[in-house]
């Protein structure tokens, strides 16, 4: 496996066509993408920690060795449960994503619907994809995953919409691969990882087969543009003189861009699906519903965690930690944390084999998707707690350049000076800064889709009949 | 194990001393006190259910034999799973209490510290717990707990107090046993059980010895009297020529009374802890632990399953099951349901054997003090969105007696016919009526303790020096 | 104006028929039935208590006198803001409804447009229903309203109906009056009233001309049948020796009635609309934008205090009105009490007169229905909190007989004391479980219209256009 | 009055020392604090808007002139209305402070208690106050308000401090005046003010002398610096070549100082209270319940409105505007900020002369105080459901510098386009991203106050005796 020094070296060899802020940048001198790369690093640094290792890694079964956990497949309730730990520690230690996780999520969907179309089509998608992984395995490479179409006329079909590249998909078949155009947008890290994995980003229809593709390319193939968002964290971490001023020094907010795909080829040893719009369906949901479990549930547990030191910090700093109401308010952002957490678990160790006799293994439907609703709510209440704890001084804190500038200095240590210093206080406040008043608010709504896609999935999921079964019975009413 | 006939007939044998209403009442004659004795015979009955054996019992390491699940001590993360869901399933069938569910949380609460007691102290008490568990076991007894002490002034201690009887305590020990006086509220069921476990409220301290104690009742015991709760619904129970017209017919709402101790005599072979205060702390702690999963948890999941259903039905029978706003909210109950299930299997599952070495397995504090603050909660908005989708009418229906009522009859039928008959949506609005304008709102707020409780719980047993630590690292702080 | 006692004198010549329960009963004699004759009693006194004066009258335009404000016609923003005092005023002293408040409601709709129909098309309805309002004014009578039709199957209208019979509806007109069959439901207090005023439940179109009906019927006239709602509330004030031992003795819960229609006779001088479908829709607004502010606002304020007082004496009878936690649930309380009352006070005071011209005042729209919405979730949260301070008690208490019953008095006395004694604790007990336990929750959820209509009100009243052209001007976006 | 033109002149002979970002910067040259010029140059331009006299202006009864209202001493109901629709109008106008805000609601908290001072003392206090108000108003000058001090330790009250400056102070007094030392935190647009008023954070006691007082100081007095905040939006605006490119492109996010008074001499004819601790308790009352009417309240209603319109379009520009979910989210965003609303304006007509006698008014507290309250929780509310229906996209969008890269603003164009222009939707959801991943959350929570203050200011302000008194009459307890 590689180290984080590899990693970082591999990133090298590299060369993606990246524009922020309507310039083209370079991915290892650009600052904003740089926390990518630095985040990439962290996770394999983790995967090296002993301590770790249980939940960063996993034994392949295809290539006999220990293997990154974001490159396995789950083969037992034990490996999701693993799973939800490394979003929960990456998130704990990074602070915004593991760029790898939606990867992870795609691969894992993958192995299950590839099993079942070539044991219904006699397709070799399967075999191919296992080809893939291994060597996704033998390299430790990082990989990405690319989810959301543009979409273009929301009451459209795909097959519908005036301009067909609002949907990623096949304009050409060759012998030896397919042509694919469109983009995805809300990408996450696919600019530092060595590979992305593009799916569906919904269940395609008869007559749609052009849309229904999955295949994977290298970072940087000819025809992908990446372009990335940009926020006033962007311009933040563009002005500030060292990164240990900013709210997240080293990893940032979450960086995304809309990846562009124009004419790209992919040979066909990297198609896993194509045409075969029957098993979209299934594709997006086992995506979704390990996904709810893993960015919609753990990883925001972790940065519950996070938020609420800062918060307990940020109390002890002024002095206020003990008052009832403070209190109060730091139990309420555990309550809401074990809650979320308390899904995740559920949809863990209630997951199962899926497909029957594939050996892969998939969390709960259900709990997955009360994670990540819960984690939608609860999430902008940690916000508001911490905004609350953190008091005013979150978002009115003068910069902590102040604190090596002569002529004002002396004031900001005098007068921001409480339980604990300054300094103290200045920096955990831009930490809480980083959070009640950045990205992640909007983030957490719609990683891993808006909260009325996980409304949609319960109602249908649930089985209202045997509810109004019990009710009748107690009530008296005869079948 | 018992058949529910059996279960009657023992019952039949006794006769506690129980006042409702101001007037004595014999169990097996008043129509509420009756609902105890029949939800109970219900549960007996689901334990012989093939179906529902491996939830409803467990092989005893004790008899090796297979009994009521209310009677066996965990010993694995699979019984307290299946212990949650034996809570869930008398739920969906009772519509209210499992009057032995304190029981069996008390009797597992006292298997681990009556175990430590001996190994620190060199008592006997756990010889005699077991024996008296095997006797439980081999009788097939419907044991209930109780807890709740009056308290008197809040502001002072048991021993404090003006009039000590406020606590349950102590008043004699003497050679064959020792004499006991005081009294337990909001006590459910122990009318209908043949025995009542008896444990301090809280955690005692050196010099409250006397009320450190904890052991066991047979029902009508000399000395104990009965003051059951009265309340619109016992008044209604008492009127109606037929319990069909009820809301709950069979199985009322959750019936409880004032338990008076009055100079009891229990033998030692039934004692279990007596002045060893440094034991009370985990006593109640693991009461709590376990009572918050079950009552506080999983069973309120049952009814919830109830109030869905029965929302559903109402929503059907009034042809507005499509609307957006009704399918909105049944999702929005579902959610609820399922964020308290996820909390209630994870506490299951993340259970560990508590003491080390001794066998016993507990559920996760943390995990279980969610479930019930979600729950307690939750509940209140599940009424809500019942009081909704049900209507006006929840409230405003006549009586069902109007139906058989030859000068009514036609009216009624006439104006309340929708998608389904009058008489269908009259007996799902009173169904309804029993949930959301119930007992069941205040009594869910504060069975497993008060959300006050459970929040001072999740404080204490939050590592915040953890989590502050995350947050520092990232902030950049040096520890 | 009447008193009191001539009130109960002038009710003693009706003679309604009624059914409770399955049997008729006599209104003065069924104790149900007596707790809306008394609370109108007790609205005639106030409007006597000189106190009360400016908020319980007002001097009428017709007969130059003062006449009870429940049947005045607003004049002024200051009757509109004495209106919305008096809802809040009955509310505290009742505990429940104010059953002339639909009358007043439904007579203030009237006025308007039949002001407007005279104008328009040259009928004469205007001076009708004003020499019936003179009627009234002078004799000082009880006038109830009737809105909520059945409305048989949801998804069809009025004249699709299997059954017309599901809408209050024409069925002869002859030349001295018309005939009327249907049926009103969740009708409140017409059966203590001497008069009841009936209007559409909905707007009516073009060809549901039958349906476009509004009358005055006299209590008791001949085809009037009253179907009252039975509860457990019903039945515990049946089988209680006196009233004091109920949660609210002498007001009770809010009684309505099924009042049912069958070929009603009402003469042309009370009919106020018959046939004019295109006035229909701004009667039924106009009903619901007054009936909002008051009965879904300022009568909910008033319930409102009287469940934080009685919160605060089960706090304070405890002994616990000191801790943190119970000081943040008044104040939570309290903060939804004047949040409804303030949107009382500015659906009041942004009132207009309406029709232009008429003299006659409405409140405004977008403010009653945000008070109708805060009510009805705030409500809930009012209920929630009263159960938790009020404690399991407010659930599980034993009868008030037990006080005096010689073999458990001194239980009952010794056990229930706290900072007070037995006696205060469970009467406020009983008062706070008629409350937290009773029917009042999802009655205010659907009192004035469900909490969807106010939505879909909100939404229709809203000038979306005004602010988007904000946020472009803001956003530098060219309209 | 002062055109925008002449704001701006007037402007160009200030001098203030301003640090930002750890440099001195130039007021007008520094594009951060040029947002607060602009916004003030806006506010005077509205003033001079015909159709906004009425609310941006009243004659003074000082001068007898037309006065900016932001100078005016509410005489009456009307004022407070008008106050209050100001808040609402700028919020609508600028999408930030109106900066004169604060300063407004000191002079008129100072109006009423340096009235009662020289009643009481026989002081000249409002004498040289009104003085001092007839110069601003001639001169139209823009008066901002500085309140909150750093306060150091919490646990300690100013006179125990170790640095005695955490509040400001007097050091010295002069025949000429007085020096005063400390700061002033979270300070609203001094900057581009031509004055701020400076009153107590608190009510200060015997003892605490030196840190009662109250002053005017002109901009850029000596001894002043302003440390201006520094945020990621700071950083943003630096960069970026045009504002057109940002969220709230002319008058960007709040911005705040830390304003430092060193050794700062004030004569004695702008000084409004020095020494008497007994008027501090009331000057600061008074300010928060006129604040928190306006601030609190009013101001985040017309901030609602953008966010609501934004939302609205957003959802128009996507095509999904007629989403059963997303009409039940703008509806909910209506109900809060109706509901805002009606708080401020039942403050407003609620309100009353104060001190009696004094010609002054001031807003209701009870109505202020949820007004804010209701606020705090809802804004987050809002933003929420912002961050929903804005989508991803408000937080992963390209920077609007792609539209005019040549390599990237095709594919933008193409990708980002749905029911309208890629352009507009960027543009809309940049200005989403303005408020749902903006510093307003954290700010609207603080400004007035932290909820907690206003919950404490609830629970004093009820009469919970009454309440009590109401409950016990209809409980049938005798007083």
């Amino acid at each position: 496996m590689k180290t984080a020094a590899e990693y970082l070296e591999s990133m090298r060899g590299l060369n993606p066509r990246i524009f922020l802020g309507g310039k083209q940048v370079n991915l290892l001198e650009n600052p904003t993408t740089m926390t990518v790369v630095r985040a990439n690093a962290r996770v394999y640094e983790l995967a090296q920690d002993l301590q770790y290792q249980e939940i960063m890694t996993a034994v392949s079964p295809y290539t006999g060795k220990r293997v990154s956990r974001c490159l396995h497949i789950a083969q037992s309730i034990h490996d999701l449960e693993m799973r939800a730990e490394m979003a929960l520690l990456t998130s704990q230690m990074l602070g915004t994503c593991n760029y790898r996780c939606v990867g992870a999520d795609t691969l894992n969907a993958l192995a299950g619907v590839t099993w079942e179309m070539d044991r219904d089509l006699g397709t070799d998608y399967h075999q191919r994809f296992i080809k893939y992984l291994k060597y996704l395995q033998e390299n430790d490479l990082a990989v990405s995953g690319a989810v959301t179409d543009p979409k273009g006329e929301r009451t459209k079909r795909p097959a519908q919409q005036e301009d067909p590249d609002v949907y990623v998909h096949v304009v050409e078949k060759r012998s030896d691969g397919i042509v694919v155009r469109g983009a995805k947008v809300s990408q996450s890290g696919a600019i530092g990882c060595h590979e992305t994995v593009v799916i569906p980003t919904m269940a395609m229809r008869p007559g749609e087969e052009n849309f229904a593709v999955a295949f994977a390319v290298p970072n940087g193939a000819p025809g992908i543009t990446y372009i990335s968002q940009y926020t006033p964290f962007t311009a933040e971490r563009e002005v500030m003189p060292d990164v240990k001023y900013l709210g997240n020094p080293l990893y940032g907010q979450r960086e995304t861009c809309t990846m562009v795909f124009e004419n790209v080829f992919v040979p066909w040893e990297r198609v896993f699906l194509c045409g075969e719009t029957q098993f979209t369906g299934k594709l997006i949901a086992r995506f979704a519903k390990t996904h709810r479990m893993n960015c919609g549930g753990a990883c925001k547990v972790g940065f519950a965690d996070l938020i609420i030191g800062a918060s307990q910090l940020a109390a002890e700093y002024a002095g206020v930690q003990k008052a009832p109401h403070i209190v109060e308010k730091i139990t309420d952002m555990i309550r809401i944390r074990e809650t979320c957490y308390a899904c995740s678990v559920a949809a863990a160790v209630k997951g199962r084999e899926e497909p029957t006799g594939s050996g892969f293994y998939q969390p709960d439907d259900i709990f997955g998707n009360v994670a990540k609703l819960t984690v939608a709510d609860g999430f902008w209440e940690i916000m508001k707690w911490a905004g609350d704890i953190g008091g005013g001084m979150a978002v009115t804190m003068p910069s902590e350049l102040e604190l090596e500038n002569t002529e004002t200095a002396h004031y900001v240590k005098k007068f921001f000076k409480a339980a604990a210093s300054a300094g103290l206080r200045l920096r955990i406040a831009k930490f809480i800064q980083n959070w009640c008043a950045g990205l992640h608010g909007a983030g957490t709504w719609h990683g891993a889709g808006s909260p009325q896609a996980q409304k949609m999935a319960l109602y249908a999921l649930t089985d209202l009949e045997k509810k109004k079964k019990l009710a009748k019975n107690l009530a008296g009413i005869a079948e």
